[in-house]
């Protein structure tokens, strides 16, 4: 899209040094905003513009997921991170940029990273997990 | 593994009634703890043990990531909810299960799912982002 910023890094136009890695319909940024305990958190973007993870083609998505096995997998080692988190929104209520892009976070112990600000997830009774499987299953069938 | 509950899912032994979906090499079950905007919110896994998105081979994980898009499309219509967050741990502080399981939730306006608990990310100078992108380059080509 011809706004977008992403695009315009995909299109080698902008921040070409910002670029850690491109394969053909990937490439890897340092996400603009990062917790200070979690420094070195990337985003990895497909070239094209997709908007979530359903806007594209299954074998984009492939492409898209092993680079960031491949940059979860190193981050580790390379920065001395516990492991990480991959973190990606679909039209959710906190996405800003809407060419998707998949943050993986480098962890440590005692980092918080998701330690939400509310109350915690409370155990779901089992008849409600039971309800809410058949559900999907339902969802899912008319597709 | 044989003390795995999530294998045990996937072999078909334990909660038959709470997998909402199957592929041949996924499974999805609704999340044990739940937070109360975000009902709902489910986990896609692999039937095999993986335990990490790198420990598996590519064509598994293009197979678990349809799985996901698959879900987190439905969702919206299902649920009525705004869109979705993608969320999976490697080996990181959080982990409790080391069974591969990616979280699809729910999201709502004002769900604060991903508000952190403490201060938010900080906006990383230029040259900083531009050092973290040259050496997670170098680490990548290191492999």
């Amino acid at each position: 899209m011809a706004d977008c910023p992403f695009c315009a890094i995909a299109r080698g136009e902008l921040d070409t040094d910002l670029v850690a890695s491109r394969t053909p319909r990937t490439f890897v940024v340092p996400a603009l905003r990062q917790r200070r305990h979690n420094l070195g958190h990337v985003l990895v973007l497909p070239t094209s513009h997709a908007t979530s993870l359903y806007d594209m083609s299954s074998d984009l998505r492939a492409e898209l997921f092993d680079e960031v096995a491949r940059v979860a997998r190193v981050m580790s080692a390379h920065l001395g991170a516990h492991g990480s988190t991959i973190l990606q929104n679909n039209d959710s209520p906190d996405q800003v940029l809407f060419h998707v892009h998949v943050h993986v976070v480098p962890r440590y112990p005692g980092d918080a990273y998701l330690t939400p600000s509310g109350p915690p997830g409370l155990e779901i009774p089992r008849e409600t997990r039971v309800e809410q499987a058949a559900a999907l299953h339902a969802a899912l069938r008319r597709g």
